[in-house]
């Protein structure tokens, strides 16, 4: 097998090109990946040029626009066909690089993916995973899971969340080497009767969906307790719940300032507050573990977080590489395929598009 | 103007009925209404006996069976006609009393008062509202804010949406004494187009709304800060936030817990961080602010928390009694008419019920 190649869109991230080169020549060192930098050439050679690093391990791909965190992404794909992460999205299509990598608006990589990398045959819509800290109750090695979709989509189908179910699990079973990763469905009650006839109809879905192991609806409140591997929502749903906790682990640090403002005796408190909603803090640090894959796709793709710092965008590269080797995408592909031909699919799916159509 | 009638069922709640009576007496004393305790009638003579109080202010009306929070709440109300919320939400619609007060279940109580008392004219589904506390960036009087609905429905339409800003509106108005509350909606994104076509199209009609005060999108990430008087979304959403909110503040007083157990040094740290994380404890502590109330229908129905002690049963009561008293149902009556006779809204309400139809 050649080496896997990762297209990394050098132009993306709050913190400008030279951090994501500075990671990209950590990845390189750390991981049997070769990384294809995608944007202005000459800034790009400049940074590269102040380290060390194996040359034929680390190659630039010039791209001489870029969009920015602030621009809409539909009008910025569509005015600079030279931008990086268009430019990136591309290879990876055409087969060029086997993953993308961009700490870049979440909506230009969504897009850029959309229009270049082929969706894996069956697969109705890709879908934005996020991975967040919990207390661990299942007592994993890691105290992670996984949420998706958190807003690659607004609404979808029952189907389509089965379909969120499936990728999610084959992508965590390998990413955290969990053999029978559990999965729930995020609802207002634990019964199957509960959320309406989408989630009983998902509910229904899910637990006759072979290729993973369905433990039934979560509450709100059970999200951070970690009694499952991945949780299933739709994007409306799931894009709130993450920035609701974002915003949690705001207010209370947010809390401790002004405590650190009124009293003297409370500083001793806040280096423990500080220890103690770490937690909820990481909801928004990715740099542990790499950044949120977009699944769906029949290449990997990693949206790193905006803040990425050199650590981070390392780890994202080698996340994909990972993701790559073992061959993350054609488990989902084969997982995908056999859940549409479950017998008895055909007709469940007649009864429900019939349902949808009589709301 | 007679004196205000509150009917209180006495057996609800997870304390038994003699905390009920508790804080029906101390209600009575502070507060010009009479109560009308609805129970065992032995039971709750009983437990009267043991307290001195006005006989005038405090009348028993007999109920022999109760529905216990375990107890599914529709095979409860059809299987119990004699159950205490059953004969408390009858004598409301029957006009003996002014307003119903319950700490039982919530599935309960909305589907005795949805039976038992009329809605407001026009108003197409009522909610539950919930209050929470927030950082009050707005800088009121208090720190709390309204969400609603957090799950009388599952899903709901625009226009319902829409509704339940005015009946939101007219509470907080009262309850909290803000003479133009703002009112937000829940959404993924700020600006208009975001949320797909529903949220647009509540967008429009909140903007169009003359008894709002409609100050545009909120994200998940908002909703501590205090930025809106009023949030709204629809019951499925809204659920899942409140219980993730309640999630979080569990999870940081768990690991505020394993900290004592782990370190003597941490001990300090404690006090401050319970302190400090009070603002999300109270999400789930209705004590303070009396209850959630379920807006909609012609009397005033105040669900308040299931583990109330006496002083939360009493504001509750409290509570009740000033929303009778400034006619908050009156006001959302006279709000939602005129929002129904809007002109322009025929136009809008077809074209909206149209692309429903073609989704």
């Amino acid at each position: 097998m050649s080496i896997i190649k990762v297209a990394v869109d050098a132009m993306g991230g709050d913190k400008g090109h030279k951090v994501v080169v500075k990671g990209a020549i950590k990845a390189a060192k750390a991981n049997p990946v070769k990384i294809i930098l995608v944007g202005h050439e000459k800034k790009l050679q400049n940074a590269l040029r102040k380290h060390k690093y194996d040359g034929d391990m680390i190659e630039i791909v010039g791209a001489s626009e870029e969009i920015t965190m602030h621009e809409s992404p539909k009008q910025g794909i569509e005015a600079k066909p030279d931008a990086s992460i268009v430019v990136a999205a591309k290879l990876v299509g055409e087969g060029k690089a086997d993953a993308l990598v961009s700490a870049g608006s979440t909506g230009s990589v969504v897009l850029s993916a959309a229009r270049f990398i082929p969706r894996i045959s069956d697969v109705r819509r890709t879908a934005i995973a996020t991975v967040y800290p919990t207390l661990n109750e299942l007592e994993r090695n890691d105290y992670l899971s996984l949420m998706l979709d958190v807003g690659a989509n607004v609404h979808c189908s029952a189907e389509e969340l089965a379909q969120f179910a499936i990728m999610g699990s084959a992508y965590v079973g390998d990413v955290r080497g969990i053999p029978d990763p559990k999965v729930a469905l995020l609802n207002i009650g634990e019964e199957s009767s509960k959320g309406g006839e989408k989630m009983q109809e998902a509910y229904r879905l899910l637990q006759n969906t072979d290729s993973i192991n369905f433990v039934g609806n979560i509450e709100g409140k059970d999200i951070l307790r970690g009694i499952s591997d991945v949780i299933i929502t739709e994007g409306f749903v799931g894009n709130i719940v993450i920035k609701t906790l974002e915003g949690a682990a705001k207010t209370i640090g947010k809390l401790g300032k002004l405590a650190f403002k009124a009293r003297i005796s409370w500083r001793f408190g806040l280096v423990m507050l500080r220890k103690g909603i770490a937690i909820l803090k990481e909801v928004t640090d990715y740099s542990e573990y790499g950044g949120a894959p977009l699944l769906g796709f029949e290449k990997m793709v990693i949206i790193a977080h905006g803040r990425s710092n050199q650590k981070a965008i390392s780890n994202a590269i080698k996340l994909a590489g990972k993701c790559v080797r073992d061959d993350v995408c054609g488990q989902i592909s084969k997982n995908i395929k056999s859940f549409e031909r479950t017998p008895g699919r055909e007709y469940e799916r007649m009864a429900f598009e019939r349902s949808a159509k009589d709301k």
